[in-house]
């Protein structure tokens, strides 16, 4: 098996002050760096998936701020995180990485056979793109520590998370595991 | 707004004895010939989204048991539900009615550009159907007295139907609204 | 490398009376049968990929007059080509097989990476097929005498035949090769 | 009806001194450039539609040389053809500019149900969009005058050019008209 890691949202816009819970977001990125040395260490592709959103996109804005707009600065991957040269980088438009995108084409090419999923939000990004890992036939593991909801439904972050992971878990049949466990 | 019905998985196989959650789909089965009767009258396109197992999807048979099998009875629409040689018919492989499949395709040759859905599971096929129709632009309502969920994750079938139709309100920014309020 | 063979559009009504360049498309169905034998006898998946067009399609039936309509025996394979209980069988609505349909997946989970494509027409049905499968990374065999084009600006079926078969091989990159030489 | 031009991989790399075509390319730039003028003008949205390799690629680059390459400036619409801040770019993997990118989706937000074509090469990007053009059900006009084929199969440009066109007609029921037809 040929894992890669999926890089999911982290983008410059994703921890700017005004971004969903930020200083979650922002507490995890010297562990994900870390996460992600290792993972390069080891010879996996890491692939950052980044919202690109556009302008013209009226219906998408009627529903979300603009944020990670594309061809700018903003959707561009956190530069602490991110080897130029080395890591790939998609885009995508919706919620899942493999709506409308070459994420599938690009990890076929790879050779890669499953995935590790980190990223935000939990419950919307990362629930979407491992569902449709799952539905084209890709095993995935969600890192638990390096995934973070954000609120809503009257439910805080934690709740959120928990309930996200529960659901992928079920749906996507996802292995929940730490970087702990995975760096180990 | 032109507006289709999509029937979501309510198959023979769906409401077999050992099916999930049978006695809860069976006894919504009159409301939802009221409803669908009712959708004819006002002109809208009814689309049944049946699931089409293949025996030989070893990837898909890993995680859930062979029902809804392509090509057999069991995987047509409830006959009671159904007015052949009116409704459509569209075969979907995994969760979501619009992963490779021709749904997309059907409902923008039907000039439908908004979906009222029912059916099942809440959780898994209504989820993922619905918030793939939001990513590809389709406004949608979700009928919640005509959705049932299933058991899982630690959780009852009322539990999920409630935080499901939560997460679709939330994330496919969905209409909820029951059957009584759409057919006045 | 696991090989498959793609069978486009060998369909009953195909090969009705008023099909296009209906001679020469009987005339080779004994050979294309021990072809699909060996093949089978091999191990090699048959896939049947069978237009199943819808008559609510405003758009195609705009441009084509219909046949192979969906759920109806015109679209089912050829018999005498057919096997039941072993070949697959897969729906598609416009000519490429890939699109809005689900070979893609069925192809990667009979752990199919390459493939052998016969059927009709050449110019349109192989040709389109033949070139999504290169953009999806499928590298293709197309059996040169078990395919069939048909008459289209002013050339011949012959023609036709000949300029296909160069376009597929320039741009598909597929190999070329005769029946006898893949059942030597 | 609501129209957008597609301008197809007239990027830089495709006019640099060792493309396919090169001097016919550079020979219609100004003509190009008064026709999107002309179609900016009449509020029609002009989407460039370009090639964006992988170096990771191995598929794509065992059949065809390294240009194009993503997130370089070689990959970017021809300057004096762009409009930046009013144009829109959308990326493609491969031949098609709807296979695995978000063409459709920017289209469909744009609010545009047809189509005008320009670019190259005539035989494959030209061809292979327009066609995926007709099967997603977008009418198509192709301007014969501001595209341009390349030779292959022992053809010249100008019979490549002509066959091309007669293909698309024929296929994807495409208007082939000329610049100043459309312009008039």
């Amino acid at each position: 098996m040929s894992e890669a890691v999926l890089v999911l949202d982290m983008t410059r816009d994703s921890i700017a002050p005004e971004a969903r819970a930020v200083e979650k977001r922002r507490a995890i990125l010297p562990r994900v760096a870390a996460y992600l040395a290792r993972a390069r260490g080891k010879g996996m592709p890491v692939v950052f998936v980044c919202s690109a959103r556009r302008r013209t996109d009226k219906w998408f804005l009627k529903h979300w701020e603009l944020a990670n707009e594309i061809w700018t600065p903003g959707q561009e991957p956190i530069p602490e995180l991110f080897q130029p040269g080395q890591d790939t980088v998609v885009h995508k438009r919706r919620y899942s990485g493999f709506l409308q995108s070459d994420l599938e084409l690009t990890l076929r090419e790879l050779g890669v056979d499953a995935l590790q999923l980190i990223g935000w939000s939990t419950s919307l990004v990362v629930a979407t793109t491992t569902v449709d890992a799952w539905q084209l036939g890709f095993p995935t593991t969600v890192v638990s520590d390096l995934t973070v909801a954000h609120a809503w439904g009257g439910h805080s972050v934690e709740e959120n998370q928990q309930s996200s992971l529960d659901f992928i878990a079920a749906m996507a049949k996802s292995r929940i595991a730490t970087s702990d466990e995975l760096m180990r």
